[in-house]
């Protein structure tokens, strides 16, 4: 059985159980056995977590940030063997998605959140010289990450965006490995137990589980040595542990769902319906559609163009090939999605089973549903259908597509796609006023799916996409202050406060002072 | 029976119930009846907050602070008016208190809130002009706020901290009346609506409701119409309504209960003992210690200073007269806390009963206890007495000290005493960090009683203080964010864009540019 990473060792489980992960190529279960935790494992990883914070209290940023950068430089020289790690456990392509967009990806968001750290603008110092009152944000306590199944190396508990914020801003992690790219997060922590060695870091910084029992799982989330949890993945998983943290008032950041709806305006389809088409495809199949901000919901008026438009989906969903699938459960997940929407009503126009054969895959599917018939059950037909599956709602009218668009749950993100030559400019605001208020991002004439790593960026957005309308997961420094408390210092004595707060900024830190923002 | 404001009109209730307020100075129920609202009218209530939302989402910052300014000024003129009211049913002495502090700071932060909403820097623009994505914060919806017992102004559900940053984010309030002072309340709805009227914003601006059932006030707190909710009051009420809205995900920003350690360090003891003495008793019982920063309870080593201290403290509570308290509820409360501590095994050394008499009133109450003893179940030691009573607790060793420190729970504040010389200097850091890391704010020879209305003040602190450790209820802008989602616009038109991020920066606020803070 693989050993575990507690307390700077690898160690044996006392695990009385294990899983193993599969091949989603072949659907055939990989010969690693991880072990599913028992409490006695959690308890201690949580008091040596406890320990480790006690010690990065009074740690300098710049001891942080070295870890930081010297973990992103080992990750980068190991990329060969990460990149066939992930893709043997996720199916995805080793090029040019794994090692050149993904790995690149990580390594940049560990060097930027090194970055923020040594800046120390992050923490937000707000000084009132007058009054000697001072306030940053702070580091919060040992946080658990709880990474997704779609990005082993970018939102890897132990090396994504979570960790990478949670770290830079001062805190231990606990990774819980997702469960279907296991040995990946193993490499994760070995090359991290490198950086620590290399760094003097404190040896509970970074730990490792694989996996624990459901009852487990609440317990820690619910224990008083965990200060905050990073959470990406399944709505109902999230939303139990959430309720755990709510209890005692403990900040759950949770990526839960998003179907990311794109509304195209008359003027657009009527302008370039034929690039619109290919331009939504090429995105809709993109990795067999299995992104947080995959466009799952297209919304139109009836027209010739709009007929014309989801005939060429159809086509070219029925043409190309299906993509992998990450897992078995993401197949059968989105075989179960397509069937409630086809069971609320909508007519399948392509797709809706599984491919035969041992790959995890799905064809790719197209579904239709009038304006009307969405409005009779608006929250079924946003199910989402996470994977290479599309619903297009087609209104008969502008005043139903704005009732559509009032339905709508909250999502990441949400884009419209209007004419060039302004003849759609007399609709657009309200209903990018609508859009707005139930987003973390609106576009304009571009797909969601990339999520650039951008200090303006909002990888977030209003219940049920995540579980607070105020935080992004994406883009350093903002991601950071999830991981953080707000913490003020009242007359308190010069040489006692942190160093960002001193009237000296040694590290030159954006600070508002006096409502000017200054680095001096 | 008082008429509820709904929809921009002050009209009758379809309550089949009603509540009287009562004056604490005499214990009689005063005499005018306010009405529990039925489901009905809530339901109203919200159906016009969302439609004056709508409205609000278009609408000028500038309009925003017209309103907030032209209320500030009503309430100025009305000063007497309300404080008279406010005395009645609060007990709190007309001068200082109301007249001279409370109201000015009142005015004050709605003047503040307007400066801010007219500047913009509220909401972090946030751009990166290489990728073409902004971000900032915007309003989120309607808010409903639950006003505290205690500052009948400055906290007020119609015109308090809450209700300033709420209506500056741009959103819609219902306030629901704290009961003890409903006529107050009403009479700050008689001024809103004067500077609705007088400034042409929408009839959903501001609406008032008394009370609610349970039940009611529940489904109201889930309701979808409702974005946000601010809460100040007790805590069992308060977890009950935080859970309503964790679980579809919607901020509720609880300011909880707080107990405020102060930890006394050796060599203040030894050189100022006395004066630190006049210092506690001053700030414990001003208002009756009906502040959320009261200082509850007090940390020490045992020693000869700590004897006279304690000793100093009981005869100065013995001498001094019992202050009013805000309701026949808060005496109770106080009376059952006080028994809770000494069940526990606290001492009492004096107080711990009603005053005879008709007025609202509790012997100013002190209390001893050992480390030893409070480690023994240290849950029960923190029980929140709100009102006029002190729990101190002489600990044997500085280790003991150390690990009482590391039982406290969430506070808002704490604050240490040191000596000048320098002498304590030594064993300052951990207790700072420790304590740091439980509260809000942490004071240096000061007492937490004063909030200070600054930007970098933080009323606020980890559970159950509150319920989010990131967030402050003090301070403009700061508490600003609380009510307002971050949306991010990736690749929106220039001109389709909020005024706060376009290029030409017109309300010249304070922005993140690629990483530099600059006005233009």
């Amino acid at each position: 059985m693989e050993k575990i990473y507690i307390n700077g060792t690898f160690r044996d489980s006392v695990a009385a159980s294990s899983f193993r992960a599969s091949n989603p190529s072949t659907g055939e279960a990989l010969e690693r056995d991880f072990p599913v935790s028992e409490w006695k494992e959690i308890d201690e990883a949580l008091d040596v977590a406890s320990s480790c914070f006690k010690e990065m209290r009074s740690m300098s940023p710049e001891k942080i940030a070295t870890f930081l950068d010297t973990f992103a430089d080992l990750i980068q020289s190991d990329k060969d063997a990460l990149v066939d790690l992930a893709h043997e456990e996720t199916g995805l392509p080793k090029t040019p998605r794994l090692g050149d967009v993904e790995l690149p990806r990580t390594v940049n968001q560990l060097k930027l959140a090194a970055a923020a750290a040594r800046s120390g603008s992050w923490s937000m110092p707000t000084i009132d010289t007058k009054a000697n009152i001072r306030s940053c944000y702070q580091s919060i306590g040992p946080v658990c990450v709880f990474g997704p199944n779609n990005f082993p190396f970018a939102f890897n508990s132990l090396a994504g965006g979570d960790f990478a914020a949670a770290i830079a801003s001062g805190n231990p992690v606990i990774g819980k490995a997702n469960s279907s790219h296991p040995a990946t997060t193993k490499r994760f922590a070995e090359l991290a137990h490198q950086a620590i060695e290399k760094t003097g870091m404190p040896k509970g910084l970074v730990q490792l589980l694989y996996r624990t029992s459901h009852v487990d799982g609440e317990r820690m989330v619910g224990d008083p040595r965990l200060a905050a949890i990073g959470y990406t993945g399944s709505r109902n998983a999230g939303l139990q542990l959430k309720s755990v943290a709510d209890k005692v008032g403990k900040p759950f950041y949770a990526e839960l769902s998003s179907v990311n709806p794109i509304v195209y305006l008359p003027g657009a389809m009527k302008e370039r319906g034929e690039k619109l088409m290919d331009e939504y495809v090429a995105s809709g199949l993109m990795g067999a559609g299995q992104f947080c901000t995959n466009p799952g919901l297209l919304i139109m008026l009836k027209s010739q163009e709009a007929d014309r438009f989801v005939a060429g989906v159809t086509d070219k969903y029925k043409s190309s090939p299906a993509g992998t699938l990450l897992s078995k459960s993401v197949e059968s997940s989105l075989v179960k999605s397509i069937s409630i929407l086809c069971a609320a009503g909508a007519e399948l126009l392509t797709g809706g089973s599984k491919v035969e054969g041992g790959r995890c895959a799905v064809a790719n599917t197209a579904l239709r549903v009038t304006g009307q018939k969405f409005l009779s059950d608006p929250h079924a037909f946003q199910t989402e259908a996470f994977g290479n599956a599309v619903l297009i709602v087609v209104c008969e009218s502008m005043t139903e597509l704005k009732q559509v668009l009032e339905q709508l749950e909250g999502n990441l993100t949400a884009a419209i796609y209007s004419a060039t030559d302004g003849s759609d400019d007399g609709i657009y605001q309200p209903i990018a006023d609508e859009l707005a208020q139930k987003v973390g991002r609106l576009l304009n004439d571009k797909m969601p799916t990339g999520v650039a790593v951008s200090p303006a960026m909002n990888h977030g957005g209003p219940f049920p996409a995540t579980g607070h309308p105020g935080f992004t997961a994406v883009g350093i420094p903002a991601s950071m202050i999830r991981f953080a408390k707000l913490t003020c210092f009242d007359a308190v004595r010069p040489s006692r406060l942190p160093a960002v707060l001193q009237d000296s900024n040694p590290q030159k830190a954006w600070r508002s002072v006096d409502g000017v923002w200054t680095q001096s």
